[in-house]
């Protein structure tokens, strides 16, 4: 159930039944070569409408910007800084909160988001109990990164081995290919690349690594591939979802 | 040439030529009984890529999240704080500048982001003066409403008259309905809506347009007029783009 | 009744027979050649005061530095940024709401203003709501532009047809003649100006409009017609402060 | 000369021969029973008139809201919040910097303002470095109480001894009658106030100082007095300011 | 008691008894070629604990890094800006409120604090008025600075007259030999420094004191003179301490 | 090398052959009924000290306040907010990179702030960079947790086993009773606590931990213990510092 694909009576309705919304958040950076800038909303987004059907929980419209300064020395990188990501998580769980929602599952395509979200959950949480909104404190956010699932995390290492990498992964080419198969790039990618997971600033990131890989071939990545890390993913995910609602 | 479907080497390619790039902005809140939530975003994005591909222009994620405080009485509406959105505005431009941008055409389905977003244009030139960016003072940017566009305004005048009003209007469902023809809704329409455009906060809102409709009648839109605003607002929009991109 | 020449027990009691309050708005910016860097300010606070009078309403101090900065690169402006005026509105209303006062009859005198004041009023109505101040739902703020009255907008026409441009402009340096009789200021006006409206960055704005003014050939003005403009805006903005206060 | 009746070409000539200029501060806040709310700025504006003609300064437009916080508590009291005023300061002060400005002579009429304008010194002279604006370690503020010149302090204790107070003194009552002898307030005054000075919140404030006087008869004030006030400050703040601007 | 050498419910057993805690505030900043960086912090601290020793009052962690932007051209100074300290400040208060403390008192190390200070203060009444917590309007701020004590004073101008100084003064660096009496510095000292104590920005706040003191000898400093200061401080802020706990 | 204890020119002098420091950061929070609420600052100051000794690092004052919200439903805990901590993180490292440093290396002692720092390293990489300062983009920050070394965890494993829990742990308060055996605390522990590690907001931990451990069994710790963790954090710390610092 997608909100933005919903009417205010539909949301009011299913709010009798369920506190629970998921939220996709990506970014919008540079994948190396052959990814799609897109690719972590792209992927979040997916994955959400996925997990969304099989339990049948409302889906809020995609965080397409995240958490990207290091790859803002790459054209076509866009990134909040982490002090107005703060605020725009807090802005959009503040106005769910006040329609009724208690629960906020975020599913997110984008590892460098994961700080700066859990800087903007507690600093929501105090922000909602000094509104003193009733039932402020069973407000609870978490963030399930679709990446890190552990089916997914396997599947990875035993199609790519070390050549997964952890940046423009053949695993999420894999997934925005078999997602968007009229869009599959194709460059020469040079086999070398600078394997450590170093991150500092973003003039620092791209003379560190240079066409934006971080130790990735996404040249193995195919449609096939995808639609595995999909299906493994919405699985584990529909999964933990359905655990975070019922658990305390 | 949408910027999520592209590599940062497409992007690095497309600066050589040309220095603007469409922002489709929208809204996340109610549109009435049978508005879509998302139907501010849903426009934006539509007419954005129609646009994109007359004039082959870049086109950027979809801010889906807007400045909708006054509808946030009703579920399911998110909104951002307008110094939350100036951030955010600022963040954009600020990380687009730096890859080489010049020129933001903004393309906009809520009324209610363009005080806003106004604000965010005057903060943002500053700041990046400030910057000592190179040809800062080169930047432009441009919000256009698809829906001020004079001759989708004079469609909806033709097609609904006062019928039309000013928000959940038919003009707008129609283009949601051409856009997503497998989601249209249906619902009863109490005739009878205050017609005032007066807009406080959101609890005033509500009180005022209990349904959320602002004097409109959205049982007039079809999915066939929706096709015939698509192509108005793309074709004026395209003009526009095009104008502003050469324009001194 | 001014508020600056009241004591706080003449506040008290005004609040118990009227909720409404003017405040003036202006700017600090270069106004050409020949107008004053205070026109701005100048005018919003003589036709606050007559409308004060005329309608018994309690005025506020004049905001003389709004939202101009795209006038920075001229000597002698003044402004604020966005994000500044945003907090300063806020403050003000705040103080004045926790005080008894729920209605606010911004009147203006810079069009630069309007955006920012509006992102403003959404901004407060939804951090009153979050204080739980009882009857916040209750607070209404409206911007009346003196500039815009429909009377003043005719004469202006009549009187200097395209000449009356758009900043700079012969009607409100005749305002400030007519306020300010011994400090006409004369200085050659150049005919030719860039008509043309566009307003980005400061120094993009001084680049195209060298002496300052848009458009306009503020040496038609006069004291008398100065007089004129202030009676039909003082008469159509007191008829529009009375609809607004004992208006839902 | 008054910034806001000169027109920018005649700040650039200022600018040829001065680099400073002298800004009133002012408050619109509670002065008791007899004083009215914007005594503060009224005298701060004045002196600085006065003191700009015997010294040929430019004038800058009165702040005549500032910190008052603890006066909240009675209605007419309109405060900035310290963290906003230390944006306002900076915003004026940047653009008078980036015109040329780097002598800046805050004369103020409001003991509650000094530190918050203390603190937005500090904040906009490592924001001036960190712009790299060239002579930024040029830039220097101060701040000059009218009511604590040496001349203006011993005549109100000879005047009025210990009835000279803290808050609604008479010797500001007494320089607000000179300015505006057509609205000299009368009331009856308690004898009885709380004499010592403790400042907290605003609650706090109205139930320790229940008319808003500390420790002041503001009935001893007259007209002629507020001359001899005004005669003093004046003389001894144009000294200041001189010094001021020819020091190191 | 030191706060951080407490368990949580040894906190709650105090409260019961005491609303009251002390907050050493110092500064981490250049004190010339003989003062420690951290003088101000170790002198607050080292004060502080003897006074919550003396009067079985509770210590707060020492706030070592303070407002100190002006010594920021020195090599080691490390400063808060003004609207981060006021932040900072909020937020200890604020904690400590929602627990139940209702009067801090700042024992303070550095005279650049103390404007800062008193906004926060200010910013935060308000602030905790807003939260609508049950008896906001009893919350009590102080700074006491335990240089500026009479005690210490007269002792400092017994001690060293004139060459006491503004900044890097033997007193605060007696103070520091006393409490490390192993890290006692030597080097050669300029006699002449310039004695003004104009204080404005960082770039000329060196290019005026070279070395970094301000008109100090603190050569003249010894251990035993810092007992003697410590004694003083130590007596009269344990009095101003009870007076302020047990004041209306 | 202790900063706090240093002159500006030993800071200079140090400068001259190294670009490093050493940054202890820890909180002022509940450790249950028998830890210290500075554990974490303790603990990350006594193992920075050591690291800066054995590797002749400068070590900055100890930041003792973190991000705790969560903590802050029991009396005694302080925090900064997410968004404060990022202002004052940055105001840090922005000072000490104006002076000469260039590698800034966190000793963390509370795993609530690994989030929010790493937060903070992304906004002050980008707004050095935005400075201009010449090197911006060598500056590089790390956190460290002393409690997550390898040869931490597996003595604590090898000491406890699951009674380390992660809240209030057996090794912490070890360390603890190590730096300051003269204030062992003991209490009687409830065998049984919620040993699941979820984190929300403040009143959801404390009705969720009652007593403010969690999984924890600190009656296992003793001083000596406290030793062997001391020295094991120091050497692997040391080692790591000396990495980074020497590291590209």
């Amino acid at each position: 159930m997608l909100l933005h694909l919903s009417t205010w009576q539909e949301v009011e309705a299913y709010l009798e039944h369920s506190q629970g919304i998921i939220l996709p958040i990506g970014s919008t950076e540079q994948h190396g070569p052959t990814g799609l800038i897109g690719t972590d909303a792209i992927c979040a987004e997916a994955v959400s409408g996925g997990v969304g059907d099989a339990v049948k929980a409302m889906v809020a419209p995609t965080i397409s910007v995240g958490m990207a300064l290091h790859h803002t020395a790459f054209p076509g990188t866009i990134s909040l800084r982490p002090s107005t990501m703060i605020q725009v998580v807090g802005d959009y769980i503040t106005c769910l909160v006040k329609a009724g929602f208690r629960k906020f599952y975020f599913i997110n395509g984008h590892g460098g988001n994961v700080a700066t979200l859990k800087a903007a959950f507690s600093e929501t949480y105090i922000y909602l109990e000094d509104l003193q909104i009733s039932d402020a404190s069973l407000v609870q956010c978490h963030v399930a990164n679709w990446f890190m699932c552990g089916s997914v995390y396997k599947l990875a290492h035993d199609l790519y081995g070390k050549e997964e990498g952890s940046h423009a992964t053949p695993s999420e080419v894999a997934l925005t290919q078999y997602i968007y198969p009229e869009v599959i790039k194709t460059a020469p990618l040079s086999p070398e690349v600078n394997k450590e997971g170093k991150i500092y600033g973003a003039t620092d990131f791209r003379r560190r690594y240079p066409d934006g890989r971080m130790g990735s071939n996404p040249g193995l990545a195919t449609p096939e591939h995808g639609k595995q890390f999909y299906d493994l993913a919405v699985k584990e995910l529909s999964a933990g979802y359905l655990e975070f609602l019922n658990g305390t």
